[in-house]
């Protein structure tokens, strides 16, 4: 490896990576930039300026992404209905390819020679983060502190930040979690402490932005939402920004219940590892996305989605969303969309969410053939014998030469 | 086609086959074989023996398929995770091909040429009726009136069933439901009505199986279910048969408000149309096999068991269980379920199921790897350096020779 | 079926058609419309005209498609490496939709009700012919005589032709093949007569395309095609139109013995048939396209190309060339073509092609990397330990957790 | 890494491999077990064993694993038609995973601590070497001694030799190949020299195994080859064992130019390669498997063969033998094979193989189906039209609603 003049580090404010502004410095004598984005996590992101100036840092952003991360990451991904392993909706792994991208972009301008973060070793943001900054900077070099450094337990920590005289009060004011949390617009996710069980219920305080199913109102929340090539564009009839509709489908899905997930997924670097998480108004807008492809797609397109959606979904868990392979899925799904408008309304109510209406001026229903009634001729069904035998042709003739099935 | 002399007909003991017995009495002037069968829709069966000893039938069959249904069928389908179109969880389609099966088996004892049955010329189970008995007896004769007859419409019904002495009282005591209905253990359907305009929200007093959410217990309840290689064996410790199993979880389910669905889904024969579920055991199941599985299945297992459950989903969904790429994809599934064994816990809460806790003796989940707390040198940090490197080298030579992402 | 006025028929100017030319105005009391297309049979369709007129036709369209088949059907599809059951390059496949197109569009032109072909109930033209007009022109109505009409033998359409005076001297002059045959600028395909039996070897003289390759040159021919956007457009650094080039490689192949294939291929109707083709260019271009694609896609891209394919594939050859999914499809494949530009060098002998070199400005391969002899740091061997390390992890903890693999 | 006692060498009795018995002699003060496969590579493998004794290597297995080769890996890989990349027919990667299998047998036998091999840090056997032992045995070590040493050039080898008195005479007869070259039953390959080049043509002279197309004999050969549950049992109707009939199949494509590749490959590691490899036996088999699954195998049974098979030689092209999901895929692929029984007649002709004739016992090809001529009644073209009109339903629906395809 190359000697190392300037490093960009994903720098949240929080103790974990004033340490690593710090150990930087030490270990590789290098300037460090900071880099400290607003995704919709709910904290305050311009106190991070004065602590990145205590620690010496000169060159400080400080950038409110939430309208290019729901825009350009989080709806793209939900056009596709992604879902990994049947029930995670990808929260923490859509946020990482536009933080590399930022990491990358800040490189170039401040002619950084390498980039860094807080994620550990055994995750998979660590994978997230360098898997995109190679993907579009392949030269620049990756400092991963967690792989390197020998700091790997809390005492070792606060020893290192009372050598180097690193203020520890950071979080003073707030209980310290049991959890591992990490939020975004789309989500906030709890990892480690009792979760390391398994079996062990997540406690009830644990959860930070849905109220319990069981404390949620009495009465079920209707709303209508309006799609647009695929994507959100108002709520109750009332035109909003994307980051400014997914954070009113998180107040509204977190009032009632909605969103929380409790699951053991699989790691790309290979473990299993359990995950509590909440995603009000992603499940919300899952749930509406599907409804009004309902009306609107193809049977044909809608089958070939949902066969791909495994495929992309794992894709950006892996964290591969700055790939070829992505932009080769992406333009399939976005080449489906087109035509996917219209309105859905849906019931929210103590945990679950349904969608109880659907309607589009591109919808493919067809009540005068669906119907029960007389259609007056619209469909003949004497067409569906012959459909029926021809389908069945292969059928006949394989069992007319004794093959067997049962 | 050549003369019938004897047909097997599915016969419910509902107006609509009766009049079916006579019409095909009339019509092919052949003898008819009633065969009638519980497979849990919740009507009793025996009362079909007079009903059709009224109409001269002389060979009736009775038969109690609800343990077949469930052990053969329905647990079979739930080791895919099987779900269409991403929510529907084929309640319908499953139960028919254990009513083909039967019909040709009688129609083997019976020494009938032809079967029957009361499906219209406009849905999926004509298909998954006549596909599945062209598979197991090529040479047999499908009678399928409704898309034969000109009775098309209640009045004529009625008038046929005056002419010929049809006793039209058979459902007298119960109001006639403005729905199109059909039950098994698995599920019931709607479909007709006001549900022909997918704008408009299912009526509350439709739903037959389960409380509103809203009216559903206060209090959560909490259960759990003991899998082996990947079927349901137990509930809080007490060892069913499956038909019991699934009943049971019908009730449970059901006294929470869990597995009601609304959707528009797209039929085989080519319309798109509205449908109304109540699945509340297999809406349980399914979370607790999912949740059984996620920590006994090898990740890439069930990585490609995701990828692979569309296209079984399709195939039984467009009749094709009797065929022999459904066996194929079944001797995939069920050798990965050899070890899915285990215990979930599950909270279910109006309108909610989720798993809370899973447990096995064959859990692939490993604390000492997957824990955040020192591990004792179980995973090597550093090895996850050279598995981005590599990961990322295709990446890296592409944008090095000027590839670009964005 | 409401009254035909007109109909536009794909016309050869052969006996078949003529005959449905008649049978069609007797039938249907109608005015028939004859189209007739150049799409490299080989055979003059201006002849057609007089035979045209002959039988009272006022509207005759002739028209030299060659061009727009091969620009914007032969290459879309070869983009894809498309092949159907391993083996069969889809030449008559591909060419159905374009007559669909030109059948809907003077249908429209001439206010035609309806439109007529002259495949079989057997085969699957009918249904690429009848799909593709359906959904360019869903109110069309669709009239195929052979699932019609009693003519079933050589002898009823001789009669018939005596009967209403067509001439039947059309093909005189040559000796009437044994075998179904169907040509384009992609292939020639031979059916029936003794191919009827698997087991029998297709005679030497049945060959009409290409030179057997015992007689072809004892000499190699090298040639190299060029190729834009995954397209090719240059012979030898010569620049051709589609056709032109298309035109060249089969010249190319037929000299040189390459592209006969003999298959049993499974029809979508739904019975096996033995078919034996000639496609020489294609074969060329295949062999090509795949090479030009080894040094210039993404490893994953390319994977996701070949796992897409045989479906792809299918939907072409079952008729869906006109329907929104194969447009999705070709969405993702048309992205991924962008880069696919550079020129292949190519061995022709005696019934095989070989890539001997491919070079792009475009390409991926990294000599540096991927050199046996030392790449001076390029590439860190130590990377693959942990790469290996991770990758196995999942299957470490599953042996070490007593799974069997043996 | 702990200390290791004794290391079970993969051990060719080359050069190479000589030295690292040496290496690891000297580096890891160890004991080393060397084992020597007869896998068909062509060389004796009886002459290893002085050079091991002569290197102090007390416990020395050698091993004729050829039948095992070929009846557990070769032929279960063949029933899938498994090809890499379009090309490939994996003969390198399918004889890995039988070595790795041996290396943790012999270490389980010896009480062996580790294991290790000769390939490089680049390429894509470490992977499948270690792959494979790890997931057969969890806890055993790896000594990759390419990855670990600097004996990075020839000189460097050689004067490692000189100081240890290791003879370097092995291979002095030979002319040093300027090729890396692997070889077994089912093939061998040449990388590296001029190869390195991907618009090089390869040398008359490197192929060993097949006689250029040019000089093979003007004659066509024909063999039938005998087919039971989807592995080949017989030629020209006399039974051999697998590895028998393997060699036969090689010498007769051997002579008749049969089976060259010369491509550019994408590696796991993530660069990509020039191969050139010689498959004649295997070239034949794949092109009589495909001719006897065509007349035996249902159509989407064949097609989800199809579909599959891109992952599963993705699988076993990467290492991943002896995974779960290898051995899902397999479950598939073998339950599809028990009727592919039957024979398959073949022309072999400088370079080509041809299927020119295919019956079975269990042939689903039906004549009287299949016939252009009168088939009595047993195909009913007029069910073709509902066939289609229902196939074409949502493409009308569509249409009708404005939806555009063009």
């Amino acid at each position: 490896m190359s000697k190392i003049d300037k490093v960009v580090l994903a720098y949240s404010g929080g103790l974990d990576t004033s340490v690593i502004v710090r150990w930087l410095q030490d270990t590789y004598d290098c300037e460090v930039v900071t880099f400290t984005a607003d995704i919709g996590q709910g904290e305050e992101v311009e106190p991070a300026r004065a602590k990145a100036e205590a620690l010496g840092v000169k060159e400080i952003y400080i950038d409110d992404l939430r309208e290019e991360y729901v825009r350009d990451f989080v709806f793209p991904m939900f056009r596709a209905n992604a879902i990994y392993e049947g029930e995670y909706l990808l929260g923490t792994s859509i946020a990482r390819p536009l933080i590399a991208k930022r990491l990358i972009e800040i490189a170039n301008e401040t002619g950084a020679d390498a980039i860094s973060h807080g994620a550990t070793g055994k995750g998979n943001d660590q994978v997230r983060f360098e898997l995109g900054a190679y993907a579009l900077k392949p030269g620049i070099q990756v400092i991963a502190p967690w792989r390197e450094w020998d700091l790997n337990s809390r005492e070792k920590l606060m020893n290192y930040c009372e050598q180097h005289k690193i203020p520890v009060d950071f979080s003073s004011g707030k209980k310290k979690s049991p959890y591992s949390m990490d939020a975004n617009l789309l989500h906030i996710s709890y990892e480690g402490g009792i979760l390391e069980d398994p079996w062990a219920e997540a406690e009830e305080d644990m959860w930070r932005w849905s109220v319990s199913p069981e404390t949620a109102p009495e009465e079920p929340t209707y709303i209508s939402i309006a799609f647009e090539q695929g994507d959100p564009v108002a709520i109750d009839g009332e035109r909003m920004s994307p980051a400014v509709l997914l954070e009113t489908l998180n107040k509204l899905g977190g009032a009632n219940g909605i969103g929380r997930l409790d699951i053991v997924e699989n790691r790309y670097v290979g473990m299993k590892s359990r995950g509590c998480y909440e995603t009000p108004g992603g499940t919300i807008l899952l749930k509406a996305h599907r409804a009004i492809e309902s009306i609107t797609l193809d049977r044909e397109v809608a089958h070939m989605k949902d066969s791909l959606m495994p495929r992309y979904a794992e894709l950006i868990y892996n964290g591969y969303w700055w790939s070829p392979e992505r932009r080769m899925l992406q333009a399939a799904i976005d080449e489906s969309q087109q035509v996917v408008n219209g309105e859905v309304r849906l019931k929210l109510y103590k945990g679950s969410v349904s969608a109880v209406g659907r309607r589009s001026e591109d919808s493919l229903f067809d009540e005068r053939i669906a119907t029960f009634e007389d259609d007056a001729g619209a469909y003949d069904q004497k067409d569906a014998e012959g459909f029926i035998k021809l389908n069945a042709l292969r059928l006949r003739i394989a069992a007319g030469k004794g093959r067997k099935l049962i």
